[in-house]
Order: C-alpha cells, then structure tokens, then sequence
C-alpha cells in the first residue's frame, strides 16, 4: 500500500500536484473486485483494496477543496437505517450521500409495518427501488449485526438478479457487532495524513485500550475494527484491557495474521501502563466485555428484562472495580516522547466535564481536541469513497472526468 | 386504452424501439385535462388518462433503465403526510419524487403546529410554498381521508389563484378511505405487463377476495380500489367476503357500472371458493367491515376510548369466525390451470411465517415471491407519472427531451 | 434604505424590468459585511444591510416567478435544529435551503448522542463537515437560545480556522429568546410590498400589542423583534400590554434608540385601546411575560418541575385578566380608516375557531386571511436572502448570473 499524500497545509499545497499525484497512485492499485460489491469488514479487502479507498477520500476532498462538485448521481437515494442512536456517523453518511448527489432517506423502523412481523428480504426489496447505496449501523447484539447486513445485501442481490431492482444498491456497513470500518478507516486516514503516509506507520507502536466510562454496554466494534486494520500496515498492536473484557477471539486471530504477514506485532497485556509505554498512538475507550454481550443478546432474544437490569448493574460494578483505567497525564507522559497521538471516535467520557470520573483526562481530551475533530473529519471522505469503488466500474476516469468538468460545487 | 409495451427482459430489449413505441402510443392520448390537476380516485379519470399514467411510467423506467435522468425539477418540495404507518408507500413517494428531483419533506403532525388548533388550510398554505407536490395518506377513518385531501387540495388551489402560492402543488392520494389508486394503478401496470398487454385482460377473471388476519381494521381502501379499477378493462371481477365484510356500496355501484361501460363483470359472493375457481388472477387481502369501520370513526371522534377497545376485540372474534378464508394450496389448485397470478399489496400475513394463522400459506405466497416484488416495484414510476401528468403541459415533449438530452442519471 | 419594488401583480409585471430594478438598487449598498457573517438580531446589521435582504429576498422571488433556478449549490447540507414545534419556520427552511441547493438534514436531538453530555463546541463540528447553512430556533428559555447560537457559529468558526472545516457554515437565527429576525424581516417585507415602498413606511403607526390566549409561555421574540426592526423605518411603534407583560428592557432600549435614528417614535402603553387609535398596522398576539419566563428558565435549570407546574397555572391565571386584550372589529375600527393591516405571525388564537376566547376576532381574522398567507409567504425568500448573503462576496453577480444562465426551475 502507498499512499505518499502529505498532511495538506492551506499554505503550501498546490491542488492539482496533489491531485495527479493521487491519480497516479490509483492507477497501480487492482481495484476491480470493489465494483458492485459493498463493504462489510477491512478484512474482507485487499490492502491494494484499502489503500484504494483512502486515495478516492483524499481525491474527493481534493476535490471539494477546490469547489469541484463531485456529483456521480443526478438523482438516487441512499437510504439509513440507525439500530442505534448516531450522531456523527448519520451526519457522515448524509454528508456522503450528499456529496456524491444522493438523497438520503432514514428507514425509521418505528415508523414503518417493519413490526408486523415482515421479512428482511422483503423489507430491504421494498425499499430499494431507487436506492444506489444502503447504510446501516447495527452493533448492538454480539451475532446480529453483521448477519443482518448480509441478510439485507443478499436479499437485493437476489432482487437485482431476479430484475425487481434495476440497481444493486452498495451496501455500507457504518457499525455492526464485529466491525466499525468506516470510523476505523478514518483514524487510519489521520494517521496516514499525521505522520506524512502509510509507511510511515511501519513500526509504530499504538495502544488500543480499555478505558473506564461509568456507562454500560458499548459496542466492541471499535476496538476490533482498530485492532483487525492497524495490523495491515505493520505497526505493533497492542490491545489492553482488564481480565474480563476480552474482545470476539476470532477477530484477535485475524490480528494476528494480519501483523504476520504486514511485518508487524500483536500483543495482548491487561496492564493500561505497559500499553502506553513508548506508544506512538494511544486508543483508550470504554467497551463491555464480550461475553457480557452475548449474554445480554440471549436475555434480549428471551425477553427477560429483569435479567437484563441485573446485567446492566452488574456490569456498572464490575467497571467501576477500574476506574484507574483513565488516560491522565501521567500516563501520557510514559509514551513516545510523552507525545503520543491520542485517538477517539467521540463522543469521549471526560473526567470532570461529561462525567465525574472517566476515559481521559480533561487536559489531555484538550490538548488533542483539534486532532479529534480532523480524525472525524475523514469519515464522511471514507464513505464516499466505498461508495464510489462500488459504483464505478473506473473510478479513475469518474475523479478525472470530475476535474476536467469543474463544475463548482457553490457558485460565486 | 392501448398498452402493448411487452414484459421487458433485459436480453431482448431494445430501448429506443420500446421508447418510441410508448411516445406513439402517448401521442394517440387525450391528456390535456391532468395537466394542473390532482389524482383522488381512478374513476374521476377516464380511460385514455389511466392508459397515460400506465404510458409515462413505462417511459419513465425505460429511460431510467438506459441511465437516462428525468430530473423535471432544478429544485422544489415533494410533502408528504403519513397518517398512518407506512414503508412501501413512503420510500415509493420518495422515491418517485427524487426521481423527478423533487427533495421529500415530510409534515410529522407530532412536532408540528397543527395539533395547536389550525386550520387545514392555513397548514395547506404555509407548507406549500416551495412545494410542488402534496402525497397523503389518510386511511383509518371512513368518511375522514378523502374529505381531507379535498380540503387540502382546495386550500392550496385558492392559495395560488389568490397569489400567495406562486404555484400549484399537484397532490397525490398515497391511500384514502375510499381508493388507494397508486396500488391499484401499480397492480394494474403489473398485469399489463405479465399478461402482455391491457387487451389481454379482457375476459380475465380476478378475485379480489377478503382473507383471514389476526390484526384489526384494515383499510377497505385496496379491495375497494381494485374493484373500481379492474372493472374498467372488460375483467370479469368477483368480490368476496364473509357476510359482514361489505365494502362501501358506492363504490361497488361504480365496479357495477364501470363492468357495463368496459364489456366486463361484477360480481359478490359469499364464498371463497366459488371466486377462486377458474380465476386468472387472486387477490385474497383482510380488510375491515364497512360498517365496524365507520362505528370506529364514529369511536374516534368522541374520544371513547373503551368504546374503541371493546369494538377491536369484538372485530378480532369476527374475524376468528373465518379463518378458513386463506388462500391455500388447494384452493389456488381450482383456479385457472392450477395458475393464478396471485396479488398482493404487501406485506401479507403468512400462515407460520408472520403469524400461526394467516391470509396466504407460505408455499403459494413464497412462489410468487418475485411477483410481488415487481408488482410492487411499479409503483414509484406510477407515483412519478401522476406527477408528470400534473405538471407537464405537453407530456410527450416533456419525455422526449429527456431522451434527447439523454443526461446520465448515474454518471460512469 | 430604498426599496421602490411595487407590489406585484400577475398583470402588469415584467419581469426583467423589475429584476434591473432590484440589481440597480443593490450595486448602491455596502453589504461586504454581510459575506461569510451570521444572522442573530436585525440590530446587529446596517440599514444597507436589512435593505439588501429585503433586494435579494424580492431578486429571488422574481427569478423563481419566472421559472429561473437559482441553485447556488451543487451539493451542501443545510442543518436545522428545533428545539421547539414548529411548521412554518421548518418548511420555510427546507424552502430557502431547496431553493439555494442544499439538502437539509435535521439534527434530532433525541436521536443523537447529545443527550450523552457532549459540548456544544464537539456537536458544531461533527455535524458541519459538509454544512453550508446552520439554522436553530432556540426560544424556550430566557438568556439561553442567543447564546447557544453564539457558541454555535463561534465554535464552527474557530473549526474552519484549525482547518477542520473546509467551509464556514452561516448560521441563521430561527427565533432565539431575544429576536426572531426571519418572522419579523418577512413581516417588514409584506408592509413594504403593501405599502408601495419602504420610504412609505415612514410615519406609519404599528401597534405591537399582546393579546389574550388560553395557552401559556408564547416567546417574547416575536414583539422585541417588531419593536426593534420596525423602529428603523421612521414608523410610530407601539408596544402595548397589561401590566406584568414587560419584554426585555435591553431590546425596549435598542427600539428607542433606534427610533431617534430613523425619526420615528416608540412608546408603551398599558391600553389596548390607545395602541389601536388610528394605527395603520396592528400587531396583536398573545406572550408570556418577561419575569415570568426568567422564573421559568430557573426552575428549569433546577429541575424544578412542581414549581414550574405551579408557575404555569399562576400564569394561565394571569393571563385569564386579561380576556378584553382582543383584536375585535369594535378596536378595528378605531385604526386609520378602520382600515389597518392585520399582521400575525400564525398560528393565531382565533375566537370560536381555535379557542373558545382568543387573540382576534373570527371575522377579523378571516378579513386578512389572504394578507396573513402573503405575509408568511416572505419567510422562505427572507431566509434564502440572508444565506446567499453570507456565501457570496459579490451577490450581485450572482444573481446576474442566475438570470443569464436562465435555468429553468421546472422543465416544461
């Protein structure tokens, strides 16, 4: 994977460098296999597959930098469907959509007969007469998410084959159970663009760790999807966390593979320290234990709400036996130069601002805030392009046909 | 009326031909009084303009099917109002109106101002200026959701002709207590096309037949606007039902006239069996008593709440008196050739699938599972001809210029 | 400021003529201030400024009159918070924003992850990376909406200026707690249209008066909005309401100030009566008091929710004094010539009609019915003006350019 794009300053960029520059490294990546297919798991791409994606990003924001509208759709609509409440991530997918000239429409499931006992098949067929891409974000129960979203892409594949569909919407996975790759796909991006490209990721060391939150259940989609793509690019993963709340083994199986084969470490330790210790980045969030998940799935599907509170209290208990898992400044200090990158997909549980006792310290949370906010810049980029490797047949020819015709995205 | 555009496969199509075909076909058409005007009722249009709807929607897709964009609209407003709950009727209005480059503003009633005591025609105004097309659904309440459409479309008629709405929104029954013409319509274009052209129809026979469900006052608004339709193409239609399920009588006083007009019949029965024999086509679908309906509105309207309740449960054990209304195997056996189309507006209760005991057994529904799906994947493109109709002065021109202009909908 | 465009009649318009008017008429204001700026108060701004609004809210109904598109935008988002119900000033948004190009995208905020104790300054930035327009109505509670817009546009100003925005998004004030600038900028432009010019604004008496209602709490934006811009235009502006119904004394100032400016007067009275006598625009509607909404703001803020109960009925007590302050045709025909302009910002309190004792007479209300929807027909204009203001430098060349480039809104 080579993705030689500097970090861009206002000051000295020269647009169109940047742009060919971009356009050429496209044209040495095998990007076929992207047409028509949709986008589950990083795991399932080709790091040629990957990096594919991060040059369309880059170009798409080259692009919209320079006010050249990147419209692909002069009409179609890109319809959500949130399990789960969402801020930044339907804003990113609305963004997306928006972009590249698709109407969003939300498949509220409150609102529709969904709950009257009707297929998936059906649902997703009758909503997709005119859809050209599909999100949906549905991490809440360990074994549902990502089976719904193959349920949902193989019911309009079937339909596009049977000619009820004329298009075969892309589907976009924006969360399910395993993995979160649009959001993952943004940190890398930031790194890529922090440190001046994927190379120099190489050796770098980033901690993904545990970090306490006195709320409950969140989802293991981003430790996961963290530790499933930093192992592609050669840097030394390593995943802490308390005894107890271990992550799906089989997605730390194919960490370790992919670092294998990428040149790079997986490791494991239940101690925050040993994580941060000369760390070139640091990932403390706040996520439930595995096994806790599956049991709080089971009490779902059984419908035992009584269960599920005493989980829920359970579960508060055991984090609070690690509230020392914080990101202070002490530990900070401990990393790289005690200036590693600090990563967040936000929002973040802040010590003394969003809650008593938390995942970061207030201090550090600040100092990295405008890093945050450029990390979650990226995700709307990142879609966009799934999107448009999945439905263009030459993605190259549609980024430069969309230079040459410079229409202006806002006129003067 | 004359449709003779044959079932499209993708293998043997050639576009223009079938283009050219539909726009000769137009050309024969008496359209000029749906210009500036809206769609309630299939029986306030006469035959030629139902063949124009049927025509423009062909169109339509044809030319989406050749990537070619029908953006009528630069920018402007499609409202919708949901009264009920809704999927498929929802994303195919959206869906119609993208299509034709209108952005979907939905009137949720629950964050809105209305509840406040205004008037429908204050509201009409105030959400219209931008708007230029209304879709409504309003079918619980007999003698409530046609009513309400007309006050609308009044409202907004008075408001552009006094010069506070620049123009006249169309607007589009999306299901009233009385028809649901873009289902019917769209079930109308899907026998078109399976049986080879609208002539093929005379003669057919339909069943358009009441079924068992576990759930509660369905709208009579399908079965009543399938009989008011399918009476105006020389069928031989057949209402059935259990004693107690009437329809309104004035609508079965049109399918009664309509049948006499068109060279067709209509006829009521009490049995299911006798209209399932020999009958080209089934339509077995649960609906609600007329007369149980209108005492609910009745209910409804004085708040009794316990009058509500015990009307609900008195309906379920009605219905449980007919569980024996089911389009079985056996049943759909007796038909003609043992090979029924089977209809449905969907989605259907399935016998073990969507409850124990239902409207259709899950081999016969499963079936004619894609079916269904293009059954209803006709009715976005009716939804955007309608709109077409009402907004375009010269309709041909209109079409054809989209194919001259021949603007990608999705670009490569 | 000079706005000689004649109200418009279908008859004798021409259009171009009007429109070179508009354009001459522009190229006279110093409205470079306005460029890349927010819209809070109309105090804030020049008299050139409000002049310019006015120019381009009537450049863009004239364009849109003659079927000219005048989409700024390729792609964008426009953002829309409510923190309150709204109809009118929801699809006046969606309107303004449609016409200009940009897809609004409603941020929920019982959807999103806001509710979880995220800043204000966090939520600005992730939802802005595509948003052109930021639109909040925020009224509820005294010394809150203002400044949440403030931290608003301050925290997207200073993400565009750390590079995490690539566009500055314009925030628009859909009513704050102090000014509801888009109600009263239309409310200024219907006078000025009924009137013949805003020159002949001058001397004119308004009578901004409360009015009885049943419901309690109104917002006070809508009265210090009437006295703070109507004051500008050398008008005669009375605020009239019992004792107890003061609104911010801080805008009372501005309105007095303002008045000496312009050569008008403003003066307050505690009689109805007095505010009719011969006035040549009425103004009644109904408000909460100032003291009281700060009271309710505290108890609010302390979660105090027996105490707001008890304010509430204290209040709707306080109210019930007061039934006479009613628009009636006895008080209409004290004005200049019986004859005065009727203005409401609707949904009005009508007697017999919504409420059984309201704001105006039914007949009262009726007679200016057609007059009402005019008046809120500007908003959408008003707000499409005061965002083409801020995202082009030179506006006059862009709406040239619209005209030149003549793309048709609506095809035929």
């Amino acid at each position: 994977m080579l993705i030689p794009v500097k970090f861009r300053t206002k000051e000295d960029m020269s647009m169109s460098a940047q742009f060919d520059e971009i356009i050429r490294e496209l044209k040495t990546l095998d990007l076929k296999n992207m047409y028509g297919k949709d986008f589950f798991l990083t795991w399932d791409k080709t790091g040629q597959e990957l990096a594919g994606v991060f040059a369309v990003a880059d170009a798409l924001r080259d692009l919209r930098e320079r006010n050249i509208s990147t419209r692909l759709f002069d009409s179609g609509l890109g319809i959500s469907l949130f399990r789960d409440n969402s801020t930044r991530t339907r804003f990113s997918f609305a963004s997306a959509c928006n972009l590249l000239g698709l109407e969003v429409q939300d498949l509220d499931e409150g609102k529709s007969q969904i709950a009257h006992g009707e297929t998936v098949r059906e649902t997703a067929n009758m909503i997709s007469f005119m859809a050209d891409v599909i999100g949906i974000r549905d991490d809440m129960y360990i074994g549902k998410g990502h089976t719904y979203m193959k349920e949902v892409a193989d019911a309009v594949e079937q339909g596009h084959r049977d000619g009820v569909l004329e298009q075969r919407p892309t589907l976009v996975n924006l969360q399910c159970d395993i993995d979160h790759p649009t959001q993952c796909m943004a940190d890398a991006l930031h790194l890529i663009h922090h440190f001046g490209g994927v190379d120099k990721l190489r050796g770098k060391k980033i901690a993904m760790t545990w970090a306490y939150s006195p709320s409950y259940g969140k989802p293991l989609s981003v430790p996961q999807g963290v530790i499933g793509l930093m192992t592609r690019f050669g840097m030394n993963v390593v995943l802490a966390h308390p005894e107890g709340y271990e992550v799906m083994p089989e997605v730390e199986e194919i960490a370790r593979q992919n670092a294998q084969k990428s040149g790079g470490t997986f490791t494991r330790t239940n101690s925050m320290d040993e994580a941060f210790q000369d760390a070139d980045i640091v990932y403390p969030k706040s996520w439930a234990p595995f096994a806790a998940m599956e049991k709080r799935t089971d009490l779902y599907g059984r419908g035992d709400s009584e269960g599920i509170k005493a989980l829920e209290k359970e579960l508060l208990a055991q984090n609070a036996l690690h509230t020392d898992w914080e990101c202070t400044e002490s530990r900070m200090a401990t990393t790289h130069g005690g200036k590693a990158l600090y990563l967040h997909c936000l929002p973040a549980d802040i010590t003394g601002v969003s809650c008593q006792q938390g995942e970061v310290a207030a201090t550090v949370f600040d100092r990295y805030r405008d890093d945050l906010y450029k990390e979650a810049s990226y995700k709307p980029y990142i879609i966009a392009a799934m999107i448009l490797l999945a439905q263009c047949e030459n993605p190259v020819e549609t980024l430069q046909r969309f230079q040459q015709e410079a229409r202006p995205r806002r006129r003067k």
